[in-house]
């Protein structure tokens, strides 16, 4: 039987992950490539992929923000990012140019939200709908719903939701340049530089700012929860580990007070099943797989 | 031509309105019957639609929280609502009783969202998802996307998500017994009469406290666009009126800061199309004849 190659495309702010795996989402070969001019960059995506003339499809999971309306002309670009040189940056056809195959567009934490969408589902998990958070550099969500993308105008931006402060916070003027105090303005990574002056992996878990963290966060999850009722919130990012989790749950479940049923708290809000930053890359050889099948 | 006709329930906590109209959402007959007790109040209802047997289908509306999830062994039930009598109501199976006829059955806000829905694609919006807020006795909103409803777990509960307080409003504890200063503890219509002492309809709009309340529900509708990113916001109930909406989207705008594109504000926050508190019944017909249909 003939393997199917499928390319996936993670392109985050540092570094593009390129890989090719098959319909069993195993990887066959992976490459880092530094994130660059968008012409570098991109060349050498097309590149990498030129050694494989059997690829079938590619999805690509961007950072954003991206344009991913159809009937727009821009679809398919990274359209107003901060990110020099970036703005308004035609991705998807740039790989046209070198590549006619089937190809999937969204944004990184749809690429996140879909791999585990897609794993949860192997496990034999009963999810319809779930949410991926990140939580690093910035902060943002996706979200699927009986396998498709959440956004009708647009990709979420859940980032800039605004929160209710934490008492022993109020003074933290939050570091969103659109915003001030919005979520990713509150737990972002480098809040930590900000509140503390040093980064947050130096700060203790037994730091107090780390339970004003879980309190900003398990009101992001209360919003989903209230808004979505999706089966699980999967979160990601370098900010997250196991034990924080642990506080956010906590916090989760006095805000929540019981109000609606979201089943065992360890089973709703979570790490991610796809390990080492994996999720995007699955959840590309599943949309490129969709794409193909097509 | 025969005229299909299709029942309406909207089943609200001071009064079930019920109606019969046609495939066109014109309204034949309409009767409003008091919410006493479930026997009574159902029995009532029923004898009101046993006056049409050519009803093809049925839709229910339904104030909560409700079950929905059919695979559920109370599918059709008004669950642990704080109504006395109402808890854990078979609301669809007395129904069932009498009629053997299709059945739609969800949440009074998503039938108002549906019947929102569907006028707006009448008149030629181009509308692929909407959300639907009720400020009045309480808070909550409905959402559609694609045709279907938000919410695998159960249905949205939206009132009860936190916000950033204003600064001249601190003091305010809120009203809900869950969470004190929830968006419904902080904009339900009974929030003036805790505030001021006096009900919504006497405090004049040029009074202050408008201003908190419109930048409470502007984050509310932030939250929304932000996580969900729908076509269109409407927003019904008592408290709401057009020159609150202005200052609704004056708040909005403030808060979005151009973050994302939602096109014009007069028409994405916006009151309903529907008239006369019509939206539900119009949806509800939507969806019988959706049930009638399959
Ligand atoms: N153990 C940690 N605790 C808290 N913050 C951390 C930790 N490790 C990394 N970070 C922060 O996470 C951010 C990077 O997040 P990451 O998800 O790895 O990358 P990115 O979001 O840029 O893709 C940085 O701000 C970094 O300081
Ligand atoms: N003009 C008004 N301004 C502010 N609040 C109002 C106004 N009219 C009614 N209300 C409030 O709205 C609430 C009733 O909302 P409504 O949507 O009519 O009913 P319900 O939510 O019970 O179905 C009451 O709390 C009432 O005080
Ligand atoms: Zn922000
Ligand atoms: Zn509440």
């Amino acid at each position: 039987m003939a393997i199917l190659q499928l390319g996936s495309i993670e392109a985050g702010g540092t570094k593009f992950v390129c890989a090719v795996g098959n319909e069993d989402y195993r990887t066959l070969d992976k490459v880092r490539i530094p994130t660059t001019t968008p012409e570098e960059t991109l060349d050498k995506t097309v590149a990498y992929f030129k050694k494989f003339p059997d690829l079938k499809a590619i999805a690509i999971s961007s950072f954003g923000p991206i344009e991913l309306r159809r009937n727009s002309p821009k679809y398919g670009f990274i359209t107003d990012t901060p990110k020099k040189g970036w703005a308004n940056t035609d991705f998807l056809g740039r790989l046209k140019q070198d590549f006619d195959i089937p190809m999937a567009w969204t944004t990184d934490v749809n690429g996140s939200a879909y791999g585990e969408y897609v794993t949860s589902t192997l496990f034999n998990e009963k999810i319809n709908s779930l949410v991926y958070f990140t939580i690093g550099t910035g902060v943002g969500a996706g979200a699927v719903i009986d396998g498709k993308f959440v956004g009708s105008m647009g990709h979420p931006e859940v980032g800039h939701v605004r929160l209710k402060r934490h008492p022993d916070d109020l003074d933290f003027p939050g570091i969103c340049p659109f915003h001030g105090d919005c979520l990713e303005g509150l737990v972002s990574g480098p809040t930590f530089d900000a509140r503390l002056g040093k980064p947050g992996k130096d700060v203790p878990l037994t730091d107090h700012v780390w339970d004003i963290m879980a309190y900003y966060v398990a009101q992001a999850a209360l919003q989903e929860t209230l808004l979505l009722r999706p089966d699980k919130i999967v979160f990601g990012g370098g900010v997250v580990s196991e034990p924080f989790l642990v506080k956010v749950r906590a916090e989760f479940a006095k805000l929540l007070n019981g109000y609606v049923d979201v089943g065992d708290l360890t089973d709703y809000i979570v790490m991610p099943l796809v390990k080492e930053n994996g999720s995007a890359t699955l959840g590309d050889y599943a949309l490129a797989l969709k794409e193909y099948n097509k």
